[in-house]
């Protein structure tokens, strides 16, 4: 009994009304498709440190250097870091992979960074890497970033990672607890 | 003739056939889920604006140094920010939120630079942040940019923001305005 | 009395949920949407080169310069380009393009880096820009990036490129080979 018409109808009449709409509305999480919780620590070089150094100072303002932090608040100072990423807050357990990219100082009157990094895994649970961007108001108790993208496991993923300082001592070591949770996620077929 | 239970078979069928191919067809949209105009202000440290710089030039090629652009083109210097945001032109209006990151200047030929920043609201009107990396070829009277990802009021967003100068004195001062268009919009339910 | 009709319903009615809390579920993909093969070269400026150099060391740690890249494996260095992009594989073949950006070295112990930058079009065949991000284990024969975004032809879109070195003498020439990925493709009504 379905005519040739109503079959088209059946078939193509949702997908107009899905393409009409499809970017008009909000999407909807409820929660994310991939949690993870993992741990990384820096060590940055101070001028004495170069064996357990973990990151360095690579751009300073005119009042700055690359072995001491810049006074106030650190603003301008631009630190590229190889950090290993454990699952715990244990700086000496097995590193599960590498956390490698920048950070830079960017408020004059508090401390606050803007971190451009990525995880890099390849071990038997994750192979693949996840790319992040964002702003760290590293005062806070928890601050929000982005997900912008990943590879291998993390093929094409989205989220949000919240980041929480475990520890730190003076302006040499730090630990951030990252909380990172996939909203997107892709399968390559 | 259509029972209620055809009727949903009517319109559920499609997703099916959607499901499979999701990704095979090209997103559409007609008009931002969000769109707001924005103005940030850039005083670069010159050796003798301190108090009043808003940013500084933390690398530079070997001929550059970090309290005068280096010649030609300023190519190489990179400047880390943290610059008040306004809702008008008006560099003493009451800032609304930071825009905080970095540019530097990519190319040897005309003045064209590349932006990795977020805007960080934190007001009765917004909280968060977004997220932005790009391309500004800022001899151009508009340029786009991406906003890659945001934060809070602003959670898995993403979109464009069209960038226009819209004042600058030497290469001290500018103004940027920014039209943020958000096409992809999302709700943590 | 289950019909086929009903078992249709049966069948597809759960879709509707899956409209509902669209993002519980994976995204699959199965090929891009677009894809694209680009070569571009990097000439990095050496102290002597300034006329043909494409690239420049802007930032370094307390044992580097900026005319020869630090040692061991380049770490700290942060470089900042304006490399043509061509077709093919011969630097002096007409660029199509300027990949334009910065990358730096952020592993102690091998080479690798992490990229921050843009491809800009303006030709008859492509006009916008693509924004990419990512970690870059150079000494892998291929590694994969993440395109976050783009402007103009590449409008919102996201993908991946798999980079491979192409060639390179020394530290002062490369030439990666890019196979851009597009999986989400975006068209402005």
């Amino acid at each position: 009994m379905y005519s040739l018409k109503s079959l088209f109808t059946i078939l193509f009449f949702p997908f107009l009304l899905l393409s009409i709409s499809a970017h008009s509305y909000t999407h909807r999480a409820r929660a994310p498709c991939k949690e993870m919780i993992f741990f990384f620590h820096d060590i940055v070089y101070n001028g004495e440190n170069y064996k357990n150094a973990t990151s360095a100072i690579v751009g300073a303002p005119e009042w700055g250097n690359r072995t001491i932090m810049s006074s106030p608040n650190n603003f301008g100072d631009m630190i590229v870091f190889d950090d290993p990423i454990t699952l715990d807050n244990n700086l000496h357990s097995p590193p599960i992979g590498r956390a490698q990219g920048m950070y830079f100082y960017d408020q004059k009157d508090t401390f606050s960074s803007w971190l451009g990094f990525s995880f890099v895994f390849n071990n038997t649970d994750y192979k693949g890497s996840l790319n992040f961007a964002g702003h760290d108001p590293l005062m806070n108790k928890t601050r929000d970033i982005s997900v912008i993208g990943g590879t291998g496991d993390f093929f094409m993923t989205r989220g949000i990672a919240t980041l929480s300082t475990d520890a730190f001592e003076g302006s040499v070591y730090f630990r951030l607890r990252v909380h990172v949770k996939l909203y997107e996620c892709w399968k390559l077929l």
